[in-house]
């Protein structure tokens, strides 16, 4: 199958099931209101792609699968919610939508990020077709990755660089943990639920780091060559803030290198899989060619 | 054993737990600082002798109950930090003691409490002496505790209640999410550990439900009878805020004897424990009695 086809009918489905499992929820109106609007709010759901093209390279599907993706979307969508508060990156829009803040208020927003992340591992913990023993492995991971020594030591990271120029080994540190720990954790509970073989689970991981480098020289790239419309946000906005990018680190054209570099290593990392990854190496393609 | 000596044994581990429990991380140190100061911060160690107290009732010990009572600590500071944020209650003093954010900054503040949160569902499932059967039930409950259903979706009705007044039963409401069932999740999880059997999981669950009213009844009450001073916070707040309380709504006499009511119906359900449950009589009396 290839990505398109493979996106076309898994995104109604993630939408759906995120959907759904906020429908359950027996909460206050102005909650639930804030958490489905931010994870209405779309986005390329690049997360759930991958842990569901993880699962589909393994051999088939799994039917927890889209509750664990939407759970890590639910993750990823709460730290959006709280990097676009005032005290963080102050951000009024996301997406090209008004920023949950701007809509529920702060208080709401800074609630329904915590309603999020305490969900996702709820969801988890209730899954019906894993073992608690595989449900432990995942909620450890996602632990670790969502939190401290993860995506919100990263934030932290971030945020105190933007007062300094950093090396290109701390900048690679920052987005290592700030936005590489939760993709790879993506994949790494693709390969749990898809039965990854231990060899597997290693390929897999290396995949996993390789792209999340990429996402982010992509993103710093396109900060600087795209367009504010195409972004849905506003572009520009590290150098203007002086923050510490790897075409500011290193010249835009080597910049370029070092994204291809890690794209041809997450390449190489599936090729030991055996089979034809084809959606992992069209995901590859697609995280480094993207517009957005 | 009495409760004073049960608490002067159980407090210097339970914050050695936490401060193990920190130290080990390997993150920003400004994010561990921000994460150690509100633990260090103190308070009553509610919850965790709670906890504790259950699992000495039902006859001993467990070697992870202090790792639990800690995740449980981390829960209900993570959301002291993010309720004392300006957009929320915007104070300034906690237990006597400048704010998180006040030392921190808020976007750190933020950060630490996400922090806290995260590591609390990972601690759980790194546990080495529970089976993964009952870390599951204990991420899965701990979940729909602090989350939309139980104490965030509890922050939402107390801060939409301040625009209102409310009724006696939205009042209990706000409580019941907001404080009581982090509290009575601290005694179910004592009892998951402590091994009860199903009747007295029954009779500690409705322990946990009238405790949990009456701690919040008594902090009411407390907010109109004590000083600034005694409880380390602004006192009359609730007051002058024009909040909806307990004395309030029913006149300090009244919200007394429902006070009674609750530490009563709490007594008699721990009674069918058999035996002599000490440590909880005397923890409701202390819930009761206390002066901040």
């Amino acid at each position: 199958m290839n990505l398109t086809l493979f996106r076309e009918m898994n995104e109604p489905l993630i939408q759906q099931e995120l959907s759904s499992l906020i429908q359950e929820l027996n909460i206050p109106a102005s909650l639930k209101d804030s958490m489905d609007y931010s994870l209405q709010a779309g986005g390329k759901r690049i997360r759930p792609i991958l842990l569901l093209a993880v699962v589909q390279e393994l051999g088939g599907s799994h039917p927890d699968a889209l509750k664990v993706a939407a759970a890590i979307e639910m993750i990823h969508t709460y730290s959006l919610i709280h990097d676009d508060l005032p005290s963080m990156d102050n951000d009024d829009l996301r997406r090209g939508m008004p920023t949950n803040h701007k809509v529920y208020g702060e208080a709401v927003a800074i609630l329904a990020g915590d309603a999020l992340l305490t969900y996702s591992f709820g969801i988890v913990a209730r899954l019906k077709h894993v073992s608690s023993d595989d449900k432990i492995r995942l909620i450890d991971l996602m632990s670790v990755s969502a939190g401290a020594e993860g995506m919100v030591g990263g934030q932290v990271l971030d945020i105190e660089g933007e007062e300094k120029k950093l090396t290109l080994a701390e900048l690679e540190q920052v987005h290592r943990l700030k936005t590489g720990a939760l993709l790879t954790f993506s994949i790494v509970a693709g390969a749990i639920l898809g039965g990854a073989t231990p060899e597997q689970m290693v390929a897999l991981s290396k995949f996993g780091e390789h792209i999340g480098l990429a996402f982010q020289i992509q993103d710093d790239i396109l900060d600087v060559t795209g367009t504010s419309q195409e972004l849905g946000k506003t572009a520009g906005k590290d150098e203007s803030s002086e923050k510490s990018t790897y075409p500011g680190l290193l010249t835009l054209p080597k910049a370029k290198e070092k994204l291809d570099y890690h794209a041809s290593e997450a390449l190489a990392a599936i090729q030991s899989l055996g089979g034809n990854p084809q959606l992992l190496n069209e995901l590859t393609a697609l995280i480094v060619e993207r517009n957005n």
